[in-house]
């Protein structure tokens, strides 16, 4: 399939599609969408995903998917090796919540339009938006370290010996963390697995700093 | 199966787990976490989930599946009749995609621990934290609303003419619109969809004004 898709290289949700295409090994051409300048705002990207968010993915110019919990489960129903959901109903049931407290519960809370919200509207100074964003950060890796320091299905990664989305998830939410020099040192699980998925090539390849258009290091 | 979960009745996720067992005509004992009063922070409810957020649901005494995606899709695996997403993946991410832009960039904006941050910590007043949420609520319900007016596979319902977790998870947010007096006047679609959800039994029966320990009608 012809894969065209549209992110940016400090969007976290579209480091989880780079991370799945290179998992899967497939061929893809992305379209920067910069965020920082307000590109997802555009005529031209607003009838690609009129959230005017990334990512979207066209697959052999069909109308555009969206959501990348969404795209990850249609990447792996039409491209199924390597799995990246565990064969059991219980299974898939543990790696979709983890994937979903980063993807709903903690990654939302700091994406663009609300950290401007945030300024613009309600006058919140920089370090309070930092709080903010470190705080929401902080919350979510620790309810995932709950699950994984304590449930016997966890493995070399976040359910057994093979990377799911739970792990994509993960890993692009402790870039997060990163970016916004959240306290890591309550979720030794979370970054153990962290430093493990980052060990592959593919999630090696995805990470942020490596994107066309990224600084060389972050300076917040 | 025997299934035991943790709900609340204002609780918009809750909303959706109780919809899809009506709709799966699925018998389960439902547990109240009181939010409101902070129940979901005390020792016992932290064993159930440590992410200390509801639903969460057990089936026949196995550990808590948490996440309401996660869950809706694991009853849609279980007890495949009727089915709750579409058989293709295209529509499959599509229905995913319209529910994500809910549970996702939605409806966590509004919940009790963000409002509490807002006030507690960032000293945001009554106004401004009731216009956060419904700026929130009408941007994400806008954006479905998008999708619903101009996509082909728009039916009676969000996709075709059978309820899916996009209807759900549409169905629930309505709710927190109206609790939050949300401006629903942008979204003809949404509006016009849920109203024919409501027509259907299991929406009607699981409506948050309809659950034990409800207020007869909301006094926000």
């Amino acid at each position: 399939m012809a894969i065209k898709w549209y992110g940016f290289w400090r969007s976290l949700a579209s480091n989880r599609i780079r991370t799945a295409l290179a998992l899967k090994n497939l061929q893809a051409e992305e379209v920067s969408i910069n965020l920082l300048q307000g590109q997802q705002h555009g005529d031209d990207y607003r009838k690609v995903n009129p959230q005017r968010v990334v990512p979207a993915l066209v697959v052999d110019g069909a109308p555009p998917l969206f959501q990348s919990l969404a795209i990850l489960e249609y990447l792996d129903e039409t491209k199924p090796e390597p799995p990246l959901l565990p064969r059991d109903a219980r299974g898939r049931a543990r790696v979709r919540g983890l994937a979903q407290i980063i993807a709903c519960d903690t990654h939302p809370m700091i994406v663009p339009r609300i950290r401007n919200y945030l300024e613009k509207e309600l006058k919140i100074d920089e370090p309070a938006r930092n709080r903010w964003a470190q705080n929401w950060i902080v919350e979510g890796l620790k309810a995932v370290e709950s699950h994984l320091a304590n449930e016997p299905e966890t493995g070399r990664y976040c359910h057994g010996d093979a990377p799911t989305i739970a792990d994509i998830c993960v890993v692009s939410q402790v870039f997060g963390a990163q970016f916004f020099k959240a306290d890591t040192s309550g979720i030794p699980t979370v970054m153990r697995i962290f430093n493990e998925c980052m060990k592959l090539d593919a999630f090696d390849r995805a990470a942020p700093l490596k994107q066309p258009g990224a600084p060389k290091e972050l300076t917040h």
